[in-house]
């Protein structure tokens, strides 16, 4: 039983296994001090056609580089090799020759040629790994991995994460059904810029590297790199998708009569782990979705609702159900576009709060009583122009402090 | 009894009315709800050179716009006038009006031109002044005014803010004494853009009203825009000074003999009051200092200074006192400034923590001990050239979201 949305539909219960081909699982090897998984692997039936994007922070953590170089060998990743509780992320060269190590192991486990490896880790800054617990975990790893293990990869990717993040859909490609599924981890230091903490998507379309690429560059630029938590950019953001071509349509171009159909779907998906992302930022009650329509350019619009949806008093204003809206016009004035100051619009849902720049009376209950919901919808127009941008993030709240006052310990 | 700092020296006890020629007070009108002041003025003997900076917010507040068109009509203010409690800012044309009645009610309550008196408000954005209530207060004002009402003053000009915030130095020029003082609020929606929340400085030099605002432009850029509470630049920022030129010096200019000490002074002023608002920042329990030196720009050093004061996650370390330099690096890397990043050193108060690039094992509990302190100083040393610069902020706390998760009701 499937949702009809457009032209693919959700897959109930869907993860990274659902498109063919891709099995996946996840286990304890310790770095984590609970037993909660720590150590997660995708694998492929075959080498699945592959592209990433990658953190633009300048220190890009040491797993990035090996993950690029095996994209860069060929194009494609059979495994995809994560673990959390530790992002191996400023630990220098031995950093780098451990995450090397993490590859060459996860090749021999699985037999696949070390350029077939991607690596990804996330957790905490600057320690190096206990190599020998993660060296054990991985050799264990193969006889975790199975069908239905999409859950206990997901499990194995979190960190301050509360819930697990997976979507998949499907579609009709040249009559054959193709999948494509993702799973994210996210929670915090989220400001993802080109890419997010991590995102793994799979399909069974068959796509070239390049084509895959391209998209995924289309698709991150408006869902992974339009959310913050705390406007702080990791280390280790990174995004890879992984075809299998196990689908055995035709090769998907856009000049495919399916790629609308199959590039809605794609963006589905990086839209529903980005905005899961969001609403599991650490702390978080609610979701906020910031769109700013009416600018004079699509840069304008991006930056302003950024802007909004990163502030902090914006956020623990929506925390605290208080519909002050000179705060989220405070952060329009201050993006660094220009914007007739006499012509903006905002709405709380469909609550008019400013219209024209100038304050509107509104029922205080009504406001008090959207905002307490778990998803507060902010609508700026600025009366400019036809350009849009939607931005999402979280509620600035006690629990944030809680836990970012004592990551480590 | 004064301390002496280099050419100038700290007056004790010293306020906005220490230097020869002005007078100030406070009241309270009705805008705060408890009886606090919310109303208050420095008035001046004669007509005093001034000069201002203002928040690049587009949305700048009403009052701004008057208390700029009088100075711009003849270089000088005789009073300013400033209520709390209310911005006044996104208030439309009614706002504006309302700021001309309070300046035109004041210059009556005081026997001046119009022109000679400024007008500057701080509170909840987006609601009209209840001018019967303000109109009432100017018209007392008179009667509170006193030579050591600078206590009074510092009052009326506070919302959030805990402690008042004043300082007073004292000089030598051309053998005679002169003084510079001022008061500052700031708080919440303290991310300034050439000026911050509400500075108000005064003097006894003669000084030019243009010499005045070249030297305040060149503190303002060091001191009150190198701060940050919450990212948040506020449409009512300002920062104004009068100058009496009743110590009857020369004139003072740069090529004055006792311009650097007249300028160090003037300095010690700015950054004094800039340390105190981000230290008094909304539910701050320290001051954190972010140093970045090596910089191969100064530009450069200010950018990765501001990221790394900004961040939420250094922020929130510092209150739970958690040694986590890895935040510090990431946003060291997410300023927009290229670095070198083999050869990054970072050190907590004098604790190392990294070395070029390369963690360093470092004592935990003395880190800790460190960090529990009132003053967290966090020194960045990029090692690419000799550029420096200093920002100032405070840690991020569970106050800070009380505060913030209910400051309208």
């Amino acid at each position: 039983m499937t949702t009809k949305v457009n032209e693919y539909a959700v897959v109930p219960e869907g993860s990274v296994t659902t498109p063919k081909g891709f099995r996946a699982g996840g286990l304890h090897c310790g770095l984590k001090k609970t037993q909660r998984h720590d150590l997660g692997v995708i694998v492929c039936e075959v080498p699945a056609n592959a592209a990433g994007v990658y953190t633009l922070n300048q220190f890009q953590a040491a797993p990035l580089k090996v993950t690029q170089e095996s994209i860069a060998a060929g194009g494609k990743l059979q495994a995809m090799l994560v673990n959390s509780g530790n992002a191996n992320a400023c630990t220098g060269q031995q950093g780098e020759d451990d995450a090397r190590s993490m590859r060459e192991a996860c090749a021999k486990a699985f037999g696949l040629a070390e350029h077939l490896v991607g690596v990804t880790s996330t957790g905490v800054i600057g320690e190096l790994l206990p190599m020998p617990k993660v060296l054990g975990g991985i050799e264990k790893l193969p006889s975790q991995v199975k069908a239905d293990g999409g859950d206990d990869f997901c499990q194995a990717i979190l960190t301050t994460d509360l819930v697990k993040k997976e979507i998949c859909v499907s579609l009709t490609v040249d009559g054959r059904t193709v999948h494509i599924a993702g799973a994210a981890k996210g929670s915090g230091m989220i400001h993802p810029n080109m890419a997010t903490m991590l995102g793994f998507i799979t399909t069974d379309a068959k796509i070239e590297s390049a084509m895959l690429q391209k998209l995924l560059n289309e698709v991150t630029d408006s869902t992974f790199n339009m959310i913050t938590v705390d406007g702080d950019t990791s280390t280790n953001d990174m995004v890879i998708v992984m075809a299998s071509g196990l689908a055995e349509n035709e090769s998907l171009t856009p000049g495919h009569g399916d790629w609308d159909a199959f590039a809605a779907g794609f963006r589905h998906v990086g839209e529903y782990l980005a905005k899961a992302i969001a609403r599991d930022g650490e702390g978080a009650t609610k979701l906020i979705e910031v769109s700013v329509n009416g600018a004079d350019s699509r840069e304008a619009a991006r930056a302003i609702a950024k802007t909004v949806i990163g502030s902090s008093l914006v956020k623990s204003a929506c925390f605290g159900a208080d519909a002050n809206w000179g705060r989220i016009i405070a952060a329009v004035g201050r993006a660094g576009y220009p914007v007739n100051v006499d012509t903006v619009d905002i709405r709380l849902g469909d609550i008019s709060v400013l219209e024209q720049s100038r304050p509107v009376r509104f029922d205080e209950d009504a406001a008090e009583a959207y905002l307490k919901g778990e998803l507060v919808q902010i609508v700026v127009h600025l009366n400019m122009g036809q350009a849009l941008a939607t931005a999402w993030g979280c509620d600035l709240t006690y629990d944030y402090v809680r836990i970012n006052a004592a990551y480590r310990t």
